[in-house]
């Protein structure tokens, strides 16, 4: 999707690991084709220095400022709880679409169906990308998956925001390394814009979450090894039933299992402590035993917020307590995980 | 929503306890507004002799006889897994509306934004209802329910089609009788159609599910206990996330489980077993500890296909496995689940 764009990157006043995760993955996924940022809270620092990737790329101002670098697109680089756009993002997108910057946007509110953004779209030549609109035709699910023959690898986690499409983007790239026939495939905007592919899970109509990941496996049954982002987590009040139908129509013959050492609840949630890790991972287990059964074969740390040996023993912890592989993928790289894939092949 | 009206009940070649379950459930809780089936396969017969419900309604096999009952409306009369419409349905409806019939309808498909129907029905002064249809402004889940001071019981069940809504009508009866400020809350289009009020979840876009539970919950506040009929089943791999966003939006204080004694395999997923029922319970139970801690208080057995005597079996073994009341609502009444609720007010 981001191919060859020249691609300004909007997080005006939400610069942060967490509060713009879109853009933060963006930056840490594809660099190259972010030309600038745009925020004015933040005008003229590095990005590197606030959210530890992007160095060396300019925040600017305003539109007019950005324009130096000859960007195509404008990207919405937050994806706010429940999807709104903030109030004083309309004037950036209107300025955007004057200037013929083609809109890209993760939101649930789909902005090509905003009258005022349309026309005006119209009128200048420009396209406004949904990612997050669902295709149409998505079937009922039929619990077909379990029947393809390439292999699934789902990743779930703690919580939401907590590293499951970073995990499934590092893993997928590790095998494609190691020679193995692996594909990404993304259930949620920011994936799908990194990727080109995919289907927001959380937009589809709730009767149709599995079919819609049926749909995806189906088209990419030739590849030898499908790692399916995640979301959600089975506690998380807000998003479970996304979790839970991604994982009954994915029927991952494996699972990695996501967490933040340092969240003691949810990042929402506060009343909601996160589960022991081994009772946690049981708890997936045992959703997916009845239907097609499959197990957590690692444990991917997000030590994000810890030093290098925090996190090494946090990691040495989380191996003693679930006798499983486990690593921080971003920091130590995704090799002991993808091993640990490659074993099931 | 059937409030005097006079409804024709449109089953053709699908009338039967479980391949019709919209239209036995309106013959069961709204026989008094039915003034007709029209079925070609059974026109002539009685619809108890075939569903047990509905006994001296007539049966006709066409729109033209079915006039002579002076029918307000056509309720399309099943809910097929996807909610399409059969083929040869669509000159039904036609024809209805060119009677003036208004159309109600609880399909995926929305009939209202079919341009055939729409221009027909605005032509001839037809309302088309599409019971189905969310509601705007649906918020994300805050996890709110826990928060708010009515009692919340939730049906819950084994599998789909199993009997949680008219569990849910009957309980909430039942509180009504014992001088208890109930209210039944739907949560699926047949439910809405019988109480006039609800929100059909599977509906939603995944992401607002809980959202619309707690939209219901709050507006319902006042009453003294809500009684939410549940949807699917956390082993239902098309409709298990659907499930698991109802329990948690909904935060219920307790559960009654609901099962049907002869199913052992799901009836659309013959390759899923249904688990033991202390294992089943003990799975909902586990689903709901992290975020609202709830118990199953009771069991509903579902026995439409058993004798008194193989009934009455299973009820006590199902109250030996358990340790819970257990009980058939429609065969031997709905008090002593009414009980066990009335015992946590």
């Amino acid at each position: 999707m981001l191919g060859n764009r020249r691609v300004l990157l909007l997080t005006d006043g939400h610069l942060g690991v967490f509060t713009s995760k879109t853009a933060t993955c963006i930056l840490r996924y594809r660099p190259r084709e972010v030309v600038a940022l745009l925020d004015r809270t933040e005008a003229g620092r590095d990005p590197a220095d606030i959210i530890g990737v992007g160095r060396g790329i300019p925040i600017v101002g305003s539109i007019a400022e950005a324009m130096r670098y000859q960007p195509h697109s404008l990207l919405i680089g937050i994806a706010p709880a429940g999807g709104g756009l903030p109030d004083d993002w309309r004037q950036f997108i209107h300025e955007a679409i004057e200037r013929q910057l083609d809109i890209i946007s993760g939101l649930h509110l789909m902005l090509a169906d905003d009258p005022e953004f349309a026309r005006l779209a119209l009128a200048h030549g420009v396209t406004i990308h949904d990612v997050r609109r669902p295709p149409e035709g998505i079937p009922l699910g039929a619990n077909i998956a379990r029947t393809l023959p390439c292999t699934r690898v789902l990743t779930v986690g703690a919580d939401c925001a907590i590293g499951k499409m970073a995990v499934a983007l590092e893993l997928a790239e590790a095998l494609l390394r190691r020679g193995r026939r692996a594909r990404f495939i993304a259930t949620g905007q920011t994936g799908i814009m990194i990727s080109g592919y995919g289907i927001a899970v959380d937009r589809v109509v709730s009767d149709f979450v599995p079919g819609a990941v049926e749909m995806m496996l189906v088209e990419n049954k030739h590849h030898e090894v499908l790692v399916v982002e995640g979301q959600g987590s089975l506690i998380e009040p807000a998003y479970s039933g996304v979790t839970l139908g991604l994982m009954h129509g994915c029927a991952p013959h494996a699972m990695v299992f996501c967490h933040q050492p340092t969240r003691k609840h949810l990042r929402h949630h506060p009343e909601v402590p996160i589960l022991p890790l081994p009772e946690f991972i049981e708890l997936y287990e045992r959703l997916m035993a009845p239907v097609f059964p499959s197990k957590v074969i690692g444990v991917a740390l997000n030590c994000v917020d810890m030093s290098d040996a925090a996190a090494r023993d946090a990691i040495a912890r989380a191996e003693a307590e679930t006798g499983l592989p486990a690593t921080d993928v971003i920091r130590f790289g995704p090799d002991k995980l993808a091993e640990a894939i490659e074993a099931m092949l």
